[in-house]
C-alpha cells in the first residue's frame, strides 16, 4: 500500500506485454485486492473470479482481443477480463444500474466476444465463431473458457461433439475447480478427478519413449518389442486417450492454473496448433481470499460482505427460498414419497437441510435442467412426488421436457420456480419473466403465484396433494412483502379481492406486486378514487370466478411482473372480450428484456411500484 | 406360406419362453414380414424397426414386462415390442386414427413404460424409474434402448452423467447402427466406430490373462512382469476404459444385434449384475429388407410403398420443404454468407442438395437443437446468415437458446420452421402447435406464416435481408393449398384481405387454414352471409394495419392451427379490447394435445375445415 500500483498503468491487454513474471504475479495480487474490495461493496461472483485471475492474465498476455475472441462460459468469471480490457475505471459500477454488467456483453465492449449468463453455451459459441473465421478467412483464435460445473450441462457435450469435427482452430480451456456452484457431481466429475490424480498417465503419449526406457530391466526390451511387433499392446498404449481426444481435440494438461509461467507456456503451445485443442487447467475457487477458499459455495455469489471477517453485511433473513426449503423438509418427514431435485442450485433454492436429511430422495443432477425435468417425470410415473426446485430463467432449458415428458401423459411433477419476476443485479440473462408465458403455452399446466409465505406453503401443498399433472408454484427472489392494512389474511383461495368501499376500477395483479397495487389503491382512495385490487393466487388456468368478478368493473387494469405476450394479462384480456366485456382494459407488463438494477429500482423502472401504478391509473381515469 | 405361423401363437412375451433357438429365428422372420407388410400399407418407421427385431425378441425372452420396464428412446423402433405385448391383432391400425400409436405410450399398454417421440430422453427416464424401484423396494429391471443417433443429444449425456451415480440396477442398451436419421455425426460416432473396429481391445479387461499369455515369446514374461511390479504399464492397461465406464457403467460388448444366442447371453449376464450396465449392440438398420438395408435414410420414415420394388406409392411431389430447400440453394449461390444448419433432419427439411453443393456452409449437428441455435447465433454475430431448418416440435429444445443467445443481443438468426401445425400420424409428441406461443413469448422475434410457396420464398428473403434479430418462417408439412377463385395473388404483404362484396363478419387466419377459411367464406356468401377473410402473412408482431382493419368489423372470428394460449388469436383478442373494440370476438384454436390421424382428419376434428368453420360462424351469427 502507499506504493504505486502496477494496475494503475494497466488499461488494456497491450499494457501487459512488457511485464516480467514477477510483475505479472504482483499484478495478479492487485487484481485480487480490487476484486475483493469491489465485490464486498457491490455483491457479485467472488469465488469464481478469484479462481481465474492468473488464467485471465495469461490469456491476455498470449492472445490479443478483440482479434482473438475469448468466450466465457456462464460469464460470472469475467471480472478480471473486464478490468484488463478498458473497463477498470468503471469497475466499481459492476452489477449496478447503468453500470458494467456482471456478465460478458457484446454491447458493452468489443472485447466481449459473446453474451453469457446461462451455463454450458461457450463451446457451441466458440464453434460458431471459429467456423466464421474459417469461412471469412479471418485471422485470430477463438478460446472458450468453461468450468467443470458447466460441463455437466448436455449442451456442452453437444458443443464438444460438434466443435472438434471441422478441424477449425479452437481452444477450449477446461477450468477445473472440482466445483459446480456446489461441489460438482456425476460421472464426468469423477473422471476429471481421476485425470488430476494421474497426470503422468495422460501425459504418456507425449513421453512414450522416455517413459518406456525408464522402466527397470525390461524397459528397453519392452520398448523394442512394442515397436517391432504389431501386437495389440501397442494399440492399447496408443489408444489410451481421454474423452476429449475422442471428441477430436488435442488434450493438453492438466496444468496448475495459478502458475503463470506454465499457463503462458501451454497457451503458446496451443496457439501454435492448427486444430482443436483442449487445455485442462486446475484452479482453486476463491483463491487468495481465505474465507472464499474455505467456503467456495457460500462465496460463489455473495451480497455485500465485510472483507475482514467474510461475514455478510446484513444478517441472513428468511426468504421465499428458505420457507420453501423448510416446508419441503416438514412435508418430507411426513411423506416418504416426496423427492427434491435441483440443477446445481441446492443452496440457492433453500434445499440445504433437505439434502442433509433425505440423502436418498435428494438429487442434485448438475447443471442439467432437461434431464431434471424428465427424471422427475419418471419418478412421478411410479407414484413418487418429485419437486423440481429451479430458478425461473433456468427452467427455460426444460421447456420441451415439460411438454413431452410431463404434460402429454400428465405426470404429476411439481415445479418450485424460484427467482420468478425481476431478479435485480444479474440483469437480462437471469430475469424470471418468461415462465408465465411458456408454462401457459402448455396444455394442462396449473400454476400458482403466492404473495406471502403462508400462501407459498399452502400452494405447495395444493400442488402436491390436490392437483395432478404438471403444476407450478412461482415466487420471487427475496422476502415476502407487507400486506396492506385491512387485508384479511386467507390461504387456499384462487384469488382474493381487496376491496375497501365502492369502486369502479379494478386493478388485477399477482405475486409480489400485490403490495404495490394495494398501496396504490389505498393512496388513490385517499384522492377520492375507488379502486379494488384483485390478487390472483392461481394464475393458470385463469380462475373463472375472478373473471366474473372482473367483468363487473367498467375499468380493469392489470399490472404484471412478467412478459406481456403469453402473460396472464393477455389471457384475461382475451377472456374479457370473449365474454362481451365492453369496458376499458389497460395493461402494464414487461415488454422487453430488463437490464440490471436492484429489484426495487427495476420495479420502479417498469412503472410497477405503488406510486407509478397510482399515476398510471390516475392518468387513464382523467382521460 | 400356407404353413402355420409361429407368430399366430404369440400374443405376449410369456408365449416365447418355450421356443427353441431355431423357432425364435423363424419368429423373427415372421415379424419382419409383418412389419414390412404393415408399414408398406400404413407408412411409418421401417428401417429402425427392422433393425431391432432380434434385440426386442431377446429382451422379451430374458426380461418380463411390465414388471421389468423397457424404455424405448424416440420410440420409433418399438413396433416389434408392440406386436409381442398384446397388440398384434391391432397392429394393422398403427399410426391410424384411433389406432395404435407409432410410439410408446403408457396410456396404450402397461408394457409401455414411458412416452417417447423426441430423442435422447430414455436414460433420464430409466434413471428415474430405477431410482423409484429402489426407493419403493420394488423388484424388476429397467432397460433403456437408445440409438447412437440419439446419443448426439446433450440430454442423453446428462442422463448418462447422472444415471451411473446411484448404483441403481439399470441397463442401457446402445443400439449402434452407425446412423442417426441420416448417417451419424460427431466425435462420439467416430469413437463408437473405433470400438466396433477393435472389439478385442475393449474386451481386454475380461480376458487379461489369456490375452497376455497368447502373445508370442514375451507374453508369459510380460504377464509375470505386470503382476509383479507396480509399474505404470499396469495402470495403463487397467485404466483403459470406455467413455461409458467413466460414466459409472459396466461396459459389455460389442455384440452382434442379429445373433439371438449372443444377445440372450449378454442380456442374462447384465441381468445378474447389481449395478448400472451398458450393452453395446451392433445392428443394421433396415435388416432383412434389401431396399431398406441399402437406403436406410430413405426408409427411416416412409409413406406407403410397394413391397416388391421399394418404391413409394405416390410420386414424390413438391412440398414446402422442397421449395424451402430449392430457395436456399438458389440464395446460397448468390450469397456466400448463407449457411444452413440442421439437427439430423437434412433430408426432411429439404436440404439434401444444399448439403451436396455447399459442404462448408452446411452443418448437420446431430440431434442437438440447443447447440444448433447457439451455433447459429455465433455465426450470425460474425456477419454470416445462418438458417436453422428445424421441425416445429423439435425447436422446443432450443427455447432457452433463442432467448439467451439470439434475442438478448439480437443476433440475426433465421428459423425455418417446418412441420408447423398438425403433422398427422406421428401424433401428440410431434405436433407443431407450440412454436407460435413460445416464439411469441420472446421479445423482438419476428415470424411469418406463408400460405403458398411464393410467399414462403418471399418471407425467407425478407427474414434474410430485411429483418434483423431472430426471425422465423413457419410452414406446414406437405404441399401448398389451393387459393380460392378470386384471390389476388400478391407477395410481400404483412396481411391480405380476401373480400368479395360487403361483409359484417371478418374471419382471421394464417398459413394453411386460409384455404379452408376462404372456402367457408365463399360458401357462406352463397347462403347470403357476407364474410371477409383476413389472411395474415406476418404473425409476429401483429401487423398494426391488420388490427385496424379488424376493428372495423362488428364480428371477428379467428381460426388458428396452433395452441390457444400465447397464440395469435389471443394477441389479437387483447389488442382489440385494448383498442376499445366492443364487437363480438370468437376463437377456434387448439386447446389440447392433438392425437394421431391424417392431417385432413385432424383439421376436421379440430373443426377447422371449411365446412366446420362455416357451421361455426353460422351458429354464432344465428344467435
Amino acid at each position: 500500500m502507499g506504493r504505486e500500483k502496477l494496475l494503475d498503468s494497466v488499461n488494456y491487454p497491450s499494457d501487459l506485454k512488457g511485464f516480467t513474471g514477477e510483475e505479472l504475479a504482483k499484478l495478479c495480487e492487485e487484481i485480487r485486492e480490487l476484486l475483493i474490495e469491489t465485490i464486498s461493496q457491490n455483491g457479485g461472483h467472488l469465488a469464481s473470479n478469484l479462481g481465474v485471475v492468473e488464467l485471465t492474465v495469461a490469456l491476455h498476455r498470449v492472445f490479443e482481443t478483440p482479434k482473438d475472441q475469448i468466450v466465457w462460459d456462464v460469464g460470472h468469471q469475467s471480472y478480471t477480463h473486464k478490468i484488463l480490457t478498458g473497463r477498470k475505471d468503471r469497475f466499481s459500477t459492476i452489477r449496478q444500474q447503468d453500470g458494467l454488467s456482471g456478465y460478458p456483453k457484446q454491447a458493452e465492449s468489443e472485447h466481449d466476444a459473446f453474451v453469457a449468463g446461462h451455463s454450458s453455451t461457450s463451446i457451441s459459441v466458440a464453434a460458431g465463431l471459429a467456423r466464421a473465421k474459417t469461412l471469412k478467412k479471418e485471422d485470430g483464435h477463438v478460446i472458450a473458457v468453461i468450468g467443470d460445473g458447466a460441463l455437466t450441462g448436455g449442451m456442452a457435450y453437444e458443443g464438444l461433439n460438434n466443435a472438434g469435427r471441422f478441424g477449425d482452430r479452437l481452444i477450449v480451456i477446461l477450468n477445473d475447480n472440482e466445483m459446480s456452484i456446489s461441489r460438482n457431481v456425476g460421472g464426468l466429475a469423477r473422471y476429471l478427478s481421476k485425470i488430476r490424480s494421474n497426470p503422468e498417465y495422460f501425459k504418456l503419449k507425449d513421453n512414450m519413449e522416455r517413459f518406456l526406457l525408464r522402466i527397470p530391466l525390461v524397459g528397453r526390451g519392452l520398448y523394442r518389442f512394442l515397436y517391432r511387433t504389431k501386437a495389440i499392446v501397442k494399440e492399447i498404449v496408443y489408444h489410451n486417450t481421454t474423452f476429449f481426444e475422442e471428441m477430436g481435440f488435442v488434450y493438453l494438461g492438466p496444468v496448475d492454473g495459478h502458475d503463470l509461467r506454465s499457463l503462458c507456456r501451454i497457451l503458446r503451445r496451443a496457439k501454435r496448433m492448427q486444430r482443436p485443442v483442449l487445455i485442462h487447467v486446475e484452479t482453486k475457487k476463491g483463491k487468495g481470499y481465505q474465507f472464499a477458499e474455505r467456503k467456495p459455495t457460500e462465496f460463489h455469489g455473495v451480497p455485500k460482505f465485510d472483507v475482514d471477517t467474510g461475514n455478510p453485511d446484513a444478517a441472513a433473513c428468511d426468504s421465499f427460498s428458505s420457507v420453501f426449503g423448510d416446508t419441503m423438509e416438514e412435508l418430507a418427514h411426513a411423506d416418504e414419497r416426496i423427492c427434491a431435485v435441483t440443477a446445481a442450485m441446492g443452496q440457492g433454492t433453500g434445499l440445504k437441510n433437505f439434502a442433509r436429511d433425505f440423502k436418498k430422495r435428494y438429487f442434485d443432477v448438475g447443471i442439467a435442467e432437461a434431464h431434471a425435468v424428465t427424471f422427475c417425470a419418471a419418478l412421478a410415473s411410479r407414484g413418487l412426488l418429485p419437486v423440481f426446485a429451479v430458478y425461473s430463467s433456468f427452467l427455460q432449458r426444460g421447456y420441451d421436457q415439460i411438454i413431452h415428458d410431463c404434460a402429454i401423459e400428465r405426470e404429476h411433477v411439481v415445479f418450485a420456480i424460484d427467482r420468478a419476476g425481476v431478479v435485480g443485479e444479474d440483469g437480462e440473462t437471469h430475469q424470471g419473466i418468461f415462465d408465465v408465458s411458456f408454462l401457459s403455452s402448455i396444455p394442462g399446466v396449473v400454476a400458482y403465484a403466492p404473495f406471502h409465505y403462508m400462501e407459498l406453503r399452502n400452494d405447495l401443498k395444493r400442488c402436491l396433494y390436490q392437483e395432478d399433472g404438471p403444476c407450478a408454484v412461482r415466487y420471487p427472489r427475496g422476502s415476502q412483502g407487507k400486506a396492506p392494512k385491512g387485508y384479511e389474511f386467507q390461504v387456499g383461495l384462487d384469488y382474493h379481492l381487496f376491496s375497501q368501499g365502492r369502486a369502479d376500477i379494478l386493478l388485477v395483479t399477482y405475486g409480489r406486486l400485490f403490495q404495490e397495487a394495494a398501496n396504490a389503491a389505498i393512496s388513490l382512495r385517499e384522492q377520492g378514487i375507488g379502486v379494488h385490487v384483485l390478487k390472483l393466487n392461481r394464475i393458470l388456468p385463469f380462475p373463472q370466478e375472478a373473471l366474473e368478478a372482473a367483468l363487473r368493473y367498467p375499468r380493469v387494469f392489470f399490472a404484471e411482473e412478467a412478459f406481456e405476450r403469453g402473460g396472464v394479462s393477455q389471457t384475461l384480456g382475451e377472456l374479457l372480450l370473449l365474454h362481451q366485456y365492453s369496458g376499458t382494459y389497460r395493461v402494464r407488463a414487461v415488454t422487453q428484456f430488463v437490464p440490471q438494477a436492484t429489484v426495487k429500482a427495476s420495479i420502479e423502472r417498469l412503472g410497477m411500484d405503488a406510486q407509478s401504478l397510482g399515476l398510471w391509473i390516475l392518468g387513464e381515469v382523467g382521460r
